[in-house]
């Protein structure tokens, strides 16, 4: 894996994308959307990339999910005309940014989980003459964002509706608190949990008279699982694309198709048993596996697993294991990290590899606003 | 703390630097060493911003230190006329640049760990005609980068020494493992051996014929007890130009020392008990508290320091404790992070606040090369 990345990338660190990897993991997950008569709406949060998300979309993606309004900007500009914001837009600042997106003519859609944010979307969007559509989040368990009843989501969506400036669209709910469940059965039943939870509130909602078109949700974790259970409409995976340590520790992917790794230099190995390499932890970042009973390391070389990123500073990865005396330095090595998603938001320009060729592409949406 | 950062900012999340604060800091550092009679070299991987760098060489800095090229080109661009490369620079791109900068007229030196790092610098400077300074990296105990013994310091000081376009100028070492011991004493006496383990190579080395003109430690954590030990001529702390929990749960600087903030947004009430703000592990960063026993929270409120970031996903970071229950969608808050430096290097801009404005500054060096 990576061996073209680690001989042609001329300076380290980089981050290297397999483009072939790539486009068989769009394809495959378009594939099972498919089979499963289900809208796939990917989280581009993970790439941040326009040509990515233009292949996903080529590739039968209604649209995409964004988080920030700097990913929505990026898509918009690359012409992706479906885009849903699956955070709360809150301050008049961002919510001028969302509205002059609206105003250009993309679908735009926001999903949040508080009067506060519905009404002020509301008003801002009347005073430009724009009904934004409106999905109400729920709780399915991860505790983060979402109202926690059915009843909270009906008077939510009977808030949204009842404004001018806003429109009821449906529901949408993240379940990536599978992740820390044990095992393949306990992310399956988390998965299928979750999708009960979201009928039930569909139920509610229809009974009052404001049915659900939209019934969201999704990660690449629970892809397999989630995609086409009953009562859903949509599904949101972002890590497919690239996948990492954590999804194949979950099962979610095979170790071949992790697509994006760290090419990086040993820079030192001093001391005894170890070896030093130019990625710390503002390449790999800090994040640990996401998963139950996490190894604390932080990456691990693409052609030698049992060789680990075991420690880090800022700028130095600390290699222990495997066949970690064969390095030198001045050697070449491609590592998988923990968490490919923020790994990418740290890199201003991504190197990919396509038909023999390495192709510099700028992250169109990196950073953080 | 940050009251007019979290007032005046436009957008969150954004990274406020107090810049009176930042002052005091800075003069506080330079006033320690220049009493203590050692040159000051701060890093500026924690900033990586021109002004701060030239500030700090008008308070009285020898020059910076570097851990990257980036950083280096930016503060050569930024008229900073001697910069340690405190990093071995390996890789022919890497070298080229390192070169050119040399060959601008800047004071430029390099410190490393290894005979092959040291030949490939000799070998392309002696091809430009230049001659690079080398300083021996020395492992006191961190273990990360440096040579073992006073035997292998004398074997590569005398390879740099023989060689055309490399000249031997002293050793260097970073006592960072002196953060994970416990208390103040613990980091004083961890502080006191790493200067002792130095005096013993720097001893060798002068009896070999090969005195260390420069002999070089820091850390901002240990600095009131490592700036002027017997035997140092540089200290090079880094992160004390904005402090953060760690340098505070250290000692190493009052919670009123911290200079840099992230604004962040309150956009979640849904979940009981908790705030969800707009900045997570793609702004505050994975790292843990750099001290034994980390409490594994992520920041906590400036102004309100019970009420700490004790979970996150990429974009959403869960406030929990304190007068968390005051908090409602659309507050600003100000949360003071674990480790400033790669949080730095997250944002594009950071905002500084100054006479009772707020102006926006690019980070020069923000980035990985």
């Amino acid at each position: 894996m990576f061996e073209l990345a680690v001989e042609l990338i001329d300076e380290t660190p980089a981050l290297a994308i397999d483009w072939a990897v790539v486009s068989r993991n769009v394809a495959a997950m378009a594939a099972l959307a498919s089979e499963r008569g289900v809208a796939l709406r990917p989280h581009v949060k993970t790439h941040k990339l326009i040509p990515l998300a233009q292949l996903q979309v080529a590739c039968g993606a209604v649209g995409v999910t964004v988080a920030k309004l700097n990913e929505a900007e990026a898509m918009a500009a690359g012409g992706i005309s479906d885009v849903l914001v699956a955070y709360p837009v809150v301050g008049s600042s961002k919510l001028r940014r969302l509205l002059d997106l609206a105003a250009s003519g993309i679908n735009l859609a926001v999903a949040l989980d508080s009067a506060p944010a519905a009404l002020d979307l509301a008003i801002a969007a009347r005073a430009r003459s724009l009904v934004v559509p409106v999905l109400i989040e729920i709780d399915t368990g991860l505790r983060r964002c979402g109202v926690q009843s059915a009843a909270e989501a009906l008077e939510l969506a009977r808030l949204a509706d009842d404004q001018h400036g806003t429109s009821f669209a449906g529901i949408a709910t993240h379940e990536g608190h599978a992740y820390a469940t044990s095992g393949a059965e306990g992310l399956r039943q988390a998965t299928e949990d979750a999708a009960g939870a979201m009928r039930e509130v569909a139920q509610a909602l229809e009974d009052a008279g404001l049915p659900a078109k939209t019934v969201s949700m999704g990660s690449s974790g629970t892809a397999r699982f989630g995609i086409g259970l009953e009562g859903t409409t949509e599904f949101r995976p972002g890590t497919y694309v690239f996948n990492d340590r954590t999804q194949v520790a979950l099962g979610a992917a095979a170790r071949e198709e992790c697509a994006a790794a760290i090419v990086a230099t040993v820079v030192s190995r001093a001391v005894p048993g170890q070896a030093v390499i130019d990625a710390g932890s503002k390449v790999l970042t800090s994040d640990r596996m996401l998963v139950a009973n996490p190894r604390p390391t932080f990456g691990e070389l693409a052609d030698d697993p049992d060789c680990e990123v075991v420690r880090m500073s800022e700028e130095h990865g600390i290699l222990g294991g495997g066949a970690v005396e064969r390095l030198a330095v001045g050697d070449r090595v491609a590592v998988l990290p923990n968490h490919i998603c923020p790994v990418v938001n740290l890199f201003d320009s991504v190197r990919v590899l396509r038909a023999g060729n390495v192709e510099r592409w700028p992250v169109d949406a990196r950073g953080s606003v």
